[in-house]
């Protein structure tokens, strides 16, 4: 009885950017599970299998129902966009793992969006950097600001995910004032929407504009660090570190 | 003329963790640049092409490289394990663009260490965390400090890269020590070695214990949050943030 689940990143969206990895555990599963815009993604590779596709809030029933599957002696995946473990599937699916004790997991890992959204902006993240979500759905809003905080304290580049849904449309703006208590206006920033997807758009601008910016939960945005700067259109950190040569605002 | 380089994230190591987009890139370049070491991982896809392979430290003489063989009118690439961006060769080739004014770049993502040495692991970066390179070839000793004691501020975990090198075995050590002024001795946390390679090994351990642990260049290693957990021998940090539930010590 095999009772195995792979929890899968299929990356941005792009077949091309899904590893081959990605593409042989779905091939090999029965059963595949997911939200139901990232079984769309998923086209043919998804053809006569069994999916379980549930809405985007009943993650622990979609993980449940996986494990459910498993348990019948099948090869299940639960697909996550971008990376399996980056606010992904993999942690949830590990706390669940003890009450299915005869089912085994693998993590394969995927291309998240801090990366690709930064190849398609230049090179924003070639530095020090956070990965931040903005969504309070299961973080108290005080953590996030706490973050927010902290990674301007270390002059970080940051990444922030969900930036924006309907129940928060100004959550953007709210970061922004947090960081622009520590961080200069003119501070480079930038943002992509549907990386790997039809209708790639991208902006670079600074933190100030940054803030009165309208982004989807499709975004991922951007802010750069003290030595951030823009070459040709695209949004730039070096690997070098000048400590005071572009420093923008001392605390 | 074409005049055309892609920076290219090969990810990890093992060709099934490349996508094939990168995979693509490769087949269509004339000429392939990269550390030694990388360009062997690629096997067959450097066959019958030229390659530039240079030391690790000259990195600026590969990169000007490339852009002269662009010049002629060839399609380059220039592999980076990894991702391109994250340390990678995509921040420096744009800031010397400017030189080289008929060629154009283009960024080709690829899987971090982060990622893929989180999926051996089992889920430690599930929520919001930090990337930090312990090298202080390219930023002062002091920069790095700051940024680890920021990240222990902001409760992020930690992926920490270039923990270690030939010439300062000490660093994960002096880290670990910082650390240990803002966050308990039982810390989970955890290192992968070779991912993606032959011979991927792992460990799980306390902040305590990893102050002692030997690592080399060839391993990522992961701080965990307050709410980090094991769960059947493997590193879990959960996307649900409970405040001071798990908190082990506070500021
Ligand atoms: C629940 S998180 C999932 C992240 C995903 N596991 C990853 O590693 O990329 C959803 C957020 O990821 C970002 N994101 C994911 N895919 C994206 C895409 N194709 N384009 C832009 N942003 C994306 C957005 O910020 C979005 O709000
Ligand atoms: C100069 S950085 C390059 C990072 C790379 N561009 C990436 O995105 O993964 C080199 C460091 O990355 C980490 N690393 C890269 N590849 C690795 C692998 N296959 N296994 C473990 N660690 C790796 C190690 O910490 C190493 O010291």
């Amino acid at each position: 009885m095999k009772q195995k689940i792979y929890v899968v990143g299929i990356g941005p969206g792009a077949p091309k950017m899904m590893t081959p990895q990605a593409r042989q555990a779905l091939e090999e599963s029965d059963v595949i599970a997911g939200y139901p815009v990232y079984l769309k993604l998923l086209g043919d590779l998804v053809q006569n299998k069994k999916t379980i596709a549930t809405p985007m809030t009943r993650e622990e029933e979609r993980c449940r129902l996986c494990f459910e599957e498993a348990k019948k002696g099948c090869i299940a995946s639960i697909v996550c966009s971008g990376d399996s473990g980056v606010y992904g599937m993999a942690s949830l699916m590990y706390d669940l793992l003890p009450e299915y004790p005869g089912c085994e997991l693998e993590i394969i890992p995927g291309i998240t969006a801090a990366v690709s959204g930064a190849a398609v902006l230049g090179a924003p993240i070639g530095h020090d950097f956070c990965v931040i979500s903005l969504s309070d759905r299961l973080t108290p809003w005080e953590i996030i600001e706490k973050r927010l905080s902290a990674a301007a304290d270390g002059d970080f580049c940051i990444a922030i995910y969900n930036p924006s849904s309907k129940g928060r449309p100004d959550y953007l703006k709210r970061a922004c004032e947090i960081l622009l208590r520590k961080v200069c206006p003119e501070r480079m920033c930038g943002y992509v929407r549907n990386i790997g997807r039809e209708g790639t758009e991208y902006k670079i601008c600074t933190l100030e504009q940054l803030k009165d910016e309208q982004v989807d939960m499709f975004t991922t945005v951007f802010i750069g660090n003290s030595q951030s700067h823009v070459v040709k259109g695209k949004l730039v950190t070096g690997r070098n570190y000048h400590i005071n040569t572009h420093m923008q605002k001392e605390n």
